[in-house]
């Protein structure tokens, strides 16, 4: 099967919508913007063995490119519009091709995100993905405007994929669905931008990305016990300790993290409730620069924040 | 130098623009569309060993990095506008960086292109460009437009890159330049828009992009005498046959092919001629579906019409 052949056959599936002027099979692809919204462009790579392994099945791996992606549009409230996907493959194998577009055009489907474009080479598995959105420019929200006093929530739970990639083969379903298979907090992103100060999604590690929202000039007190934890977490681990390092600093949540004044939350709370997400308040932005985590009786617990660099081992 | 470290290093040197509402540092980047304007999206990778080897400076793989991706839009007649970068490395080198960044962020400041966003991972060394561009949406130009008895021609001169891959060591440095620093042809594909049926650029090969050009509904006559070669081209083979081969079938020349009515063409290559850059006319558009190749004494020539599959050894 040649390089032509596996881009006929994701043609094929890919779909199309009355913004789409030119998709695939031309030297770019040619879309219609929406008069008066901004244009919000992010890209993501997955690499074997560094996000995913062999045991991986291609369709959680197509669903895992694009949920990173649209992940991000999430934290800064935007709408998915378009995507475009680098493979390059160790080998033409349309079976492994069939299996990853399952899962890929499946998320994207139920986002209306459309996949316009790419390009496909031969080497190392390496799956690029470059997701275009559109947010009204009054709407969207950036890393940069958390405030002392500001209360500190996130979407949903922590700690299930990292406790899926410690247990291992162990982990329970639940567990390694939280890995394989995370959910863009897409609708949540859109619903909180007008009560927060600040968001992004969760992927390096709570402790990490928070450091991201914080900056140099801004510190946080965590209350640990409030950290959300799904009832397969709680029962996967006995020790709060060790719970803790694993929400704080495991990473691969792709939940929302945000910076909010105290006064909205229940407003916001109760947005994430219509939406069937929880949003959880775990702490409070500082003026002073260092992060503080505590336990229930107010003991100071020292936490690696060291979150996910990819030139660091693990 | 951690991941983050490299990310400031890049983001040091990447510029900005009114039209970057947000650019590197956040989740995604946020930019402003020209009202009226269709958006034009593009994607492309190198990677080693197929695009490029070890033997190249870091600076040449940056230039041929971001010019495969510029090429694209000029095929579309779009003016390049930002630019996202994925980089897979196999590790934290800043003198490696640093040498890219100056190949790739001197042609991006060439053609007024901003560097807002991407993502930095460890694996194999593969790099992934996502190039962003405007076009007015009367004014684009696709691969589908040709039609018989349309002129076929070309801009510059074809081969170069291809001898300087088949010589190596041996090939002049103004053969080698071709390969490792191809001009991106913009100026000309927008000059050329409102002239031409249908355009694309070409990286596989001229017969390869020829045959995406003509799709399994038209055919050409191309006269192999025409073929533009540059001077250091024709001193370089002895054998017109050989010299047509790398012409036909060597690809990455990254020059413009276009159909277009033969009544407008000296017009075309007026307007070609203005910017320094010479238009060819090579054949002409059938509407018998084959493609047939002739010597100046018009005898029939069999070319590999190969062009450059990943997925078959060349």
């Amino acid at each position: 099967v040649s390089e032509f052949d596996l881009i006929e056959r994701i043609a094929r599936r890919a779909g199309s919508a009355p913004s789409v002027l030119l998709g695939i099979g031309d030297d770019a692809a040619v879309l219609q913007p929406t008069p008066g919204k901004a244009l919000v462009a992010t890209t993501d790579s997955l690499v074997l063995d560094r996000h995913f392994t062999v045991a991986w099945s291609p369709s959680d791996i197509g669903h895992l490119a694009l949920a990173v992606n649209l992940s991000d549009l999430a934290a800064m409230a935007a709408t998915p519009r378009w995507v475009l996907l680098s493979l390059t493959l160790p080998e033409s194998d349309p079976v492994w091709l069939d299996g990853f577009l399952d899962g890929f055009l499946a998320l994207a489907e139920r986002f209306d995100t459309v996949l316009v474009g790419g390009n496909i080479s031969s080497g190392p598995l390496n799956i690029g993905v470059q997701l275009l959105g559109e947010v009204d420019p009054d709407r969207m929200v950036d890393r940069n405007g958390a405030r002392p006093g500001d209360l500190l929530a996130v979407t949903g739970s922590l700690g299930d994929p990292a406790a899926a990639l410690l247990l291992g083969e162990a982990a329970k379903p639940t567990l390694r669905a939280r890995l394989h298979r995370p959910e863009p907090r897409l609708a949540a992103g859109q619903a909180l931008a007008a009560h927060v100060h600040a968001m992004i999604d969760i992927s390096d590690g709570l402790l990490a990305d928070l450091a991201h929202l914080l900056k140099d000039r801004l510190g946080a007190e965590l209350d640990l016990a409030s950290l959300p934890a799904s009832p397969a977490l709680t029962e996967a681990l006995d020790s709060d300790l060790e719970r803790w390092r694993l929400q704080a600093g495991g990473g691969n949540d792709y939940e929302l993290l945000l910076a909010l004044p105290p006064e909205v939350f229940d407003q916001a709370r109760a947005k994430c409730a219509t939406l069937g997400l929880e949003l959880t308040a775990i702490g409070r932005v500082s003026d002073r620069p260092e992060l503080v985590c505590r336990d229930s009786a107010g003991r100071n617990i020292e936490l690696p924040a060291r979150g996910w660099d990819h030139f660091e081992s693990s």
